[in-house]
């Protein structure tokens, strides 16, 4: 294993702290991922930069920083990646999985904040995050109340911080605020990196993370067969993953992946029997290594075969469409492809639970898990109307609200258990 | 009395449920308002309004109905009255206040989902209040998340329902939106009242407002003498009752009771005796009958002097300046003013910790009060900067988080005595 210290002491990580966490990390995904039945081949590619995920792909920031690229770190689906490329920039969304420096982050945020928005904090406070600390800018955006307050108080910590507006409604004006705030947002990113933005450049960018997206839409489209070709676990591992990978290099490997997927689809060869009740979680985003639910989920007899999350269909589930001429119109073409994106801080949000219908029925699911986690106000308010417009569409569902600790473990496995014997019924 | 039962019946409400609620209320309104020594003669006004809270002014409101005026209710200070004003209508603020019906609120509301939002659901679902059954158009707002995706919910129990869009941010972008939305509920208004907007009428619904904001200003401006001349309790009362009494008759009492305070301040005669500890709250707003902070406060050997909450001097402290020629032209000068308001949904929020601070000297007041709603995620957000910034000026601060349940009332009224001891200290 190659020796990443010097360069982890250069971004002023806590050595001894960052080594407790890879060592976990290591230890979990060994346990998660590694051994389970029947995987890919293709999943080796996504094993490989796990392994590397706070090596290699660290180094290859690092380099791109010396030759004057910029990092530019982002903790949502709304931060456009496309502008980011357009000017040489390297986009990666930052940490927020996991409990960290617990302690210090009570100090300064609420107790009743959501785990995922204290783990952005932990990481950034506890020093072991190499991502953040790599970033020339930190993009964040007014979506839900936490993550909007919390920014502010962020700010203290990542000076390099940028926030994005969003609106609360699809409307006219709320169209009008998103392409002024993109339109910013690339004047920022010209600033940064003293590059103008040209329409080849973003054209290309264009492209490059549409390929992307079609890629996981293929991937997801695959997981339709029964047998199910992929786990929940590895297609959650590949969302996760497309967030901070190299996209071209991304898009090959989720490509050679689905050739193996078909292969196996037409051979009726699957991770499971024919027949394994079949799940979709919906809700909450589930970042590198909140992999608690969905671990339970294929442990307890039920494969999960779509995610409806920003890590997963909802980040990706559209693509940027038309050939924008010039660079603005062209940032109103993405404007207007990332306010599809049916987040919970919208009002109304009817499309989310159109497409969870939609899913569940393409997928041949036999029920749906709604995922929140504690304190994430926009999804629990979904949590009630999207799932009883499940059950009176006579789709079982089982909600599930927790945060990043282990303690309520054992009492979702004994919920889930019994929701799959529902399943199964 | 008078027996309102048959109007009562004939809104709908539940009567043995709303006796009860009557039952409590006078009994707590007796305990914490009617106990109080050294009150103003001008209380018995408020105490009047208070005791027919349920009676005459809703009677006053279905005789309004009666001749084709409209009832128009809301839940927050970002409503502009003046608009239903100008269309002859009555604006009234609705119950949310205390808990009701948490049986039926549990099953449509997420168990973290602050008490304020709750309790306009329970008195709704419980069918205790008859102002909103009274109303002919109910009016949301997009402001914090909570509220936000609880009227999607609340739309089912209240289909005339309409909501308002509010910025995040107070930028250009924000600005046309809040004007946009205000032309959008005057069009409504319009709609509903059958009467069009005109310069004249708008102008006179503005100067009526104008004229009670400043009446409260000239109230709040009274309490910087020592000994004060009126108590926080009573202070906030006319805060709550401001939402909901006709606005010439409320203007008329509050500066009837201005010039007596103005003789109690010459006479330097207060409701304490001079040096008793002074004390600001800021946060979330307390409907009625939330009182129970400030009754804590206030049987503990201190004195409210300012309240920086939405029920208080963050929804009045503004006027609306200048003289808008044409209807467009005044609705835009009212989303101004209303754009003003330093509620901790807008970030970054600045004015906010200026004002709590600039209103600290003014009132000579020893200390900050932080009061939080629990799961109010904005107000929870500011609390730690907000606080910070008044320690580092050498204001002592106590953050109390709390819900409208008695149970912790023990155990603040013994921090309260702490901090008191502190501020003697």
């Amino acid at each position: 294993m190659t020796d990443y210290r010097a360069m982890w002491a250069d971004l002023g990580l806590n050595l001894e702290a960052h080594n407790g966490l890879l060592a976990v990390l290591s230890k979990a995904y060994g346990d998660l991922f590694l051994s389970q039945p029947n995987r890919p081949e293709g999943m080796k590619y996504f094993d490989f930069v796990m392994s590397e995920v706070h090596g290699l792909r660290i180094k290859e920031l690092v380099d791109a920083k010396a030759q004057g690229r910029k990092i530019v770190g982002s903790y949502c689906a709304f931060v456009p990646e496309e502008l980011i490329l357009a000017v040489d920039g390297i986009s990666v969304g930052l940490c927020t999985g996991a409990d960290f420096a617990t302690d210090l982050v009570d100090q300064v945020l609420p107790r009743n904040t959501c785990s995922l928005i204290k783990s952005a904090f932990g990481f950034k406070l506890g020093k072991v995050c190499p991502y953040v600390e790599a970033c020339d800018m930190v993009v964040g955006e007014n979506t839900c109340d936490g993550k909007k307050k919390a920014y502010e108080i962020l700010r203290q910590f990542i000076p390099n911080l940028y926030v994005i507006d969003l609106p609360q409604v699809k409307s006219e004006a709320g169209k009008a605020l998103m392409r002024a705030e993109y339109r910013r947002f690339a004047a920022q990113l010209e600033q940064l990196s003293g590059r103008k933005l040209e329409a080849t450049k973003l054209q290309a960018a264009v492209a490059t993370v549409n390929e992307k997206r079609a890629a996981l839409k293929r991937l997801a489209a695959l997981r339709r067969a029964d047998p199910v070709p992929i786990s929940g676990l590895d297609s959650l591992l590949i969302s996760q993953i497309s967030f901070y990978d190299d996209p071209v290099r991304f898009t090959d490997a989720v490509t050679s992946l689905c050739q193996e997927l078909e292969q196996r689809v037409a051979r009726s060869e699957g991770v499971f029997r024919a027949g394994h009740p079949r799940i979709i979680v919906s809700g909450c985003p589930m970042a590198v290594p909140n992999w608690k639910v969905p671990a339970i989920v294929e442990s307890s007899g039920a494969v999960i075969v779509g995610e409806e999350g920003c890590v997963g269909e909802r980040s990706t589930r559209w693509l940027t469409s038309g050939t924008g001429r010039g660079v603005e119109e062209i940032i109103d073409l993405l404007a207007e492809r990332y306010l599809q994106i049916d987040c919970a801080v919208f009002t109304p949000n009817p499309s989310r639970p159109e497409y969870v219908r939609e899913i569940t029925h393409q997928r041949k699911a036999d029920g749906v898990i709604h995922y929140t986690i504690q304190f994430c106000q926009p999804y629990q308010m979904e949590a009630g109307p999207v799932t009883q417009q499940l059950e009176d569409a006579s789709i079982p569902t089982l909600r599930i609200d927790t945060d990043y600790s282990q303690e309520d473990a054992g009492q979702i496995r004994t919920r889930v258990e019994a929701f799959v014997e529902r399943l199964r019924g």
